[in-house]
């Protein structure tokens, strides 16, 4: 029964390879369109290349550390860690590489097809972004299988999924830091200095605005979520493994999660051939269409699979199996419902969005006031979500049900991460639309796409989250198995009354805000250099704004590059490194609170970040809808302001927490072994208390 | 040894009430400034008499809910637990009362007496706010003491602490709300649309914004204090009395705390007597010098006491009581480095503050991002110095170490509390050195004196964070200590590995960030109905801006006043009810963690909320100062967005939590013996799990 894994991941990387074949044969469009998607083509791929080089110094120094862990372990040997973790690094680097690829690839075809009408064009960015979700999720399918199948032993998929989590850590967070840089820096100066419009070709930062989209959107995105969702795979099957020791049944665990991901990924597969054949008029109402159908199949699929399981693989109860495919549909059930309360609390027809609207009469301060009480209040719902979840997961399967409640959420990633990348195609379309010279209503359908984009974006980022700290909560509690493995005679608890288990949950609960603060430093101090440079460059060529000048693009793409390389540096670093150190300091149980701790405020800002600043993005779009007065009013200009902040909050430091607080969840599974051995599993300081 | 206690703290009493005829006999001026101090004490007295109106009904059904938990219990009858609970409340709200009449009471006679120079109208503003400090430190710890005098059992000073602690919510989350709605709305509408000065008789909001000065800063800061004060005595009283089995131990483990604060108080008395016999001409350092000159002197004060203890009542080890007693000292330490840290992120003169003055040169949202990221940032250096203190603290006396540590760093309370309080009557000495149409010398010296009460504050505003924080921490474990010594067979843990303690801390993490938002939109949506009734009355009565016509300041102190009784009850029901409805559905452990959860993301926000808002808030007063191009420019206006963001972040969000994770442990320890009798413990949920 397990063959269906492999089969269908291998459908899914097939098909992705068709569709990008397909992207690639379309036609591009005019000279100039091309030689516009060329620039934007080439900043992307150097900003990848030049990531790429720094992140392998990074692999190379994990990877050593990871041998020195693995030293003469009895378990596992070393270089099993260091292959599956260069494999991990590897896979993951080279899909999001491909994917980013046809992204910037579809861009212009997009644009071009719109002569054709709206499903024309739909169908060339969609598959544009269905290359990206399909190979990652099906070439990191297949991998975690292989690997298993090879060696029967998920520890060592760990290694597998921590490569592909230094991956997604550099590409969200020098992604996020890439596309804010030069959104800020081309709002600030070309919309509000200068009053030039959104995407205008004769911006200095517009093509880094266009790359930014793309290795933030596209690589970013798509690295964070197939980070997610191998992590909570892996967490699973371990969790399954340590429910018994009898190898069969073992296996059996280990088998439902990886079922339950087949079944959503064919279902992701199938529900793309149903958006792209029944595309009409409303492109974004096809795509949440596709989500909900998706996640439909998914349920009759996985039925159908487990039920095969129960009966080819009968060593657990039969029962059991279907409590935890339940488990996962509860996991789905939360995804959705995270996303419908992103959705209220950002939508302009809802409450908080116009509240905030109508404040920015009143002045920058209370449109940001506002916009952020709001974002606080938004964590609520969507935290009782996650706590309902997960608590008739755990009453349904214990920690293993928490775990395939996270498998489930994230069963369908195919399909979301398509509809995620559908988003920076279809918004750079529109730029070449303009280059290009179409028509007005050919301009107006890829506006109707990007739009779409925007759209499917809001249950598209409650999944991200969900499934983030539903994940983390099943490596918390396969990190705790794992080491009552390890040290069968070690007290293991994340039991506050303890000093050292109440220093690690501190220490996790401040990484949250510091990484963030990182990151929005990052953001607000490139945007200030690229301020700089845009002004630079409109007074020393003042032709550029007459259009009689070309602007320097290349310029704003090499600030946006290399500040975002040299501001990834430090976050990564405490990433991986304060559960390192807290472990090595403090021992096995205060890393496991460290992990509890860095969940809590993790979500919590995770949901401020992300919530706050889609109330003042919708707020302001609410504005420039022609609402209490339109454009050029005070509460026009509050809400750029709202905006402005927002920009990073909800596109830098909001989703990077997913990537931070699964990083930091792996780290400390992968170091484990080294905790172990310092002190008996205390650390070096804990003994003295 | 322990008559000490009672004898200091009457003598501080004593010169309260002496500072209090002082200040009343002082001369208050023209009748000019009689007129418009009458309506500044008006309006505080009908705000806190309509204030303590509500107050009632919440102090009577928490009673009868007191009365119901302890109805039946074995240990402690319900009547004394409700009687020291309403005389907690009554103490507590008297000497509030009496603090905030002789503040209001101070404010003319200081700006008299700067006719006679500095020395002397320091002098009355400073004794003004000892009223304050050295009132409710001196009742709190006396009836603290005679109640544990008379029943010898520190639970029963647990209803004492718990109703000191309801005022203290009211006050704080009241006041706080007040101020920053009056001077939020006094800045959109009179500084940013019409220009007029700060403190202007013409504005409409100028005596509201007053009032909210007293109410906040006074009452307020206060109450929450002295709030944070009780509380770590009771449960180091607490956590020393479940060190043994035997009686005589026992109460020597409880006489050190007590005897600890004595030597505080003396500590401050003398601290006040230093510094009004000291001051020539920079009241700011004298105020600085004056907390340093405290805690130095409860250095000696108390190694004093702590010898004759020792001697005194030999039933435990001599090393051992001065392994406190360093605790004690460590936890002043940690506090002077959290004041320490608070200045770095905001004095004008260090990087944050004037980067973040910088980018206010990019605009408004600039300003907010860069003010913002650096709150996150000042977390670090602020929570790593609890986490010292608190692992130096227990390996000196284990969890009774940190609580001696928490009643160390509030033992010099006197001094601060009175620092505080100094700054609102100087605040106010301003204004009425307007109305009374004073020299410029005059009004230059009521200028120099509000300004060093900003300067006393940054410390001050450290030991209030690292405090609550301590406090909590203590009451935790004091909570867990009781609840084995009331059920023995009882598993306490704080293990977040049990479904149960998991959600625990869940709720708990989320309660902070969503409290502070009810009051962040309490004060946005107060402050917008007030900018809308400022502006009806310029466009209504063109005469008062030429100054022809009286503003109508009624209405201004109306809308402040019930805005704010009408928002602090939901808060203040949240902040009770959560650990109460967690603990009947999930028992004991999980209320331990919801305190834990709370803790954790309480003192990240508090943080958060007061750097940033102290940083924006000197970062415009630094281009005020006539930097960066000064008033007039496009950094100043983003600079006043920036200050008008941090108002409630600061001054009513901020300080609040303290007074909130305060409020939620009492109310843990208060209804323990409720939730021990729910299924043994685990609550109506926690079996089915």
């Amino acid at each position: 029964m397990l063959w269906v894994v492999p089969v269908i991941a291998a459908l899914c990387v097939g098909f992705a390879f068709k569709f990008k074949r397909f992207v690639e044969k379309a036609d591009p469009g005019t000279e100039d369109m091309v030689r516009v998607q060329g620039y934007i083509k080439e900043g992307a791929n150097a900003f990848i290349k030049r990531q790429y080089k720094t992140l392998a110094i990074f692999v190379v120094i994990l990877a050593v550390l990871i041998a020195l862990a693995y030293w003469g372990d009895n378990e596992i040997e070393w270089w099993k860690m260091v292959i599956t973790y260069i494999l991990g690094a590897t896979v993951s680097g080279w899909a999001g590489m491909v994917g980013l690829n046809v992204g910037v690839t579809a861009n212009s075809p997009t644009a071009w097809a719109s002569k054709q009408g709206m499903p024309a064009a739909f169908r060339v960015s969609f598959y544009g972004g269905a290359v990206m979700g399909l190979l990652i999720a099906g070439a990191g399918l297949l991998c975690v299988w292989a690997i298993y199948w090879i060696t029967g032993e998920p520890k060592v998929v760990l290694g597998f999924s921590f490569g592909a989590s230094t991956i997604a850590l550099f590409m969200k967070a020098g992604g996020g830091i890439y596309t804010k840089t030069a959104d800020v820096a081309a709002d600030l100066v070309g919309k509000i200095e200068f009053d030039l419009p959104e995407d205008d070709s004769r911006n200095p930062a517009a093509i880094a605005d266009n790359v930014g989209d793309n290795v933030g959107d596209i690589a970013g995105m798509g690295a964070d979520l197939v980070d997610s969702y191998i992590a909570s795979l892996v967490a699973t099957m371990l969790l399954g493994f340590s429910l018994s020791t009898e190898v069969l049944v073992k296996y059996a665990f280990a088998s439902l999660p990886l079922i339950l991901s087949a079944a959503g990924l064919l279902a992701s597969l199938l529900g793309i051939f149903f958006v792209s054949s029944k595309i009409k008029d409303d492109p974004g109402k096809a795509l949440n269409t596709g989500t909900f159908v998706a996640a439909l199949l998914y349920m009759a699929i996985s039925a159908l699979f487990v039920f095969l399981l129960a009966i080819t693989i009968p060593d657990i109860n039969t029962a059991t199996y279907w409590r935890n495919w339940l488990a996962g549909l509860f996991g789905v059930g939360a995804g959705l419902l995270i996303g419908l309360s992103t959705d209220y609390f950002t939508d302009d027809t809802k409450k908080p969005t116009q509240l905030t609207a109508e404040a920015s009469q009143k002045g920058h301060a209370l449109n940001i006031l506002t916009g952020f009480s709001f974002g606080l209040l938004s964590i609520g719902p969507a935290l009782l979500g996650i706590i309902v979840a997960m608590t008739i997961a755990y009453m349904l399967g214990e920690f293993y049900g928490i775990g395939n409640a996270s498998v489930g959420m994230l069963a369908i990633i195919g399909t979301i991460v398509s509809n995620d990348a559908f988003g920076p195609i279809t918004d750079n379309s529109r730029s070449l639309a303009e280059q290009g010279k179409l028509t007005e209503e050919e301009i107006a359908i890829c506006d109707h796409l990007d739009s779409a984009g925007n759209t499917a974006k809001a249950i598209t980022k409650g999944f991200a989250l969900g499934a983030g700290a539903l994940t983390v909560l099943a490596l918390l509690f396969s990190y705790a198995e794992d080491a009552k493995e390890i040290l069968p005679t070690f007290d293991v608890t994340y039991n506050l009354l303890r000093i050292d288990v109440m220093i690690g949950a501190m220490i996790g609960a401040m990484i949250p805000p510091i990484y963030s603060a990182l990151l929005i430093r990052a953001v607000d101090r490139n945007a200030q250099k690229m301020v700089g440079e845009i002004r630079r460059q409109f007074t020393e060529h003042p032709g550029i704004l007459k259009g009689t000048e070309k602007a320097d693009y290349a310029r704003c793409v090499d600030i946006a590059t290399s500040g975002a390389l040299k501001d990834l540096i430090v976050p990564s670093i405490l990433s991986v490194g304060a559960p390192l150190i807290t472990g090595v300091l403090f021992g096995i149980n205060a890393v496991g609170a460290l992990l509890a701790g860095s969940i809590l405020t993790g979500v919590i800002f995770g949901l401020l970040f992300g919530n706050a600043g889609g109330t003042w993005d919708n707020a302001k779009k609410y504005i420039e809808d022609g609402n209490l007065g339109g454009k050029g009013t005070l509460a026009h200009a509050a809400a750029v302001t709202g905006d402005t902040v927002g920009d990073p909050f909800k596109d830098t430091a909001g989703p990077s927490i997913n990537t931070l607080i699964c990083v930091e969840g792996l780290t400390a599974g992968m170091f484990l072994v080294l905790f172990a051995v310092i002190n008996g599993g205390l650390g070096l300081i804990t003994p003295f208390f």
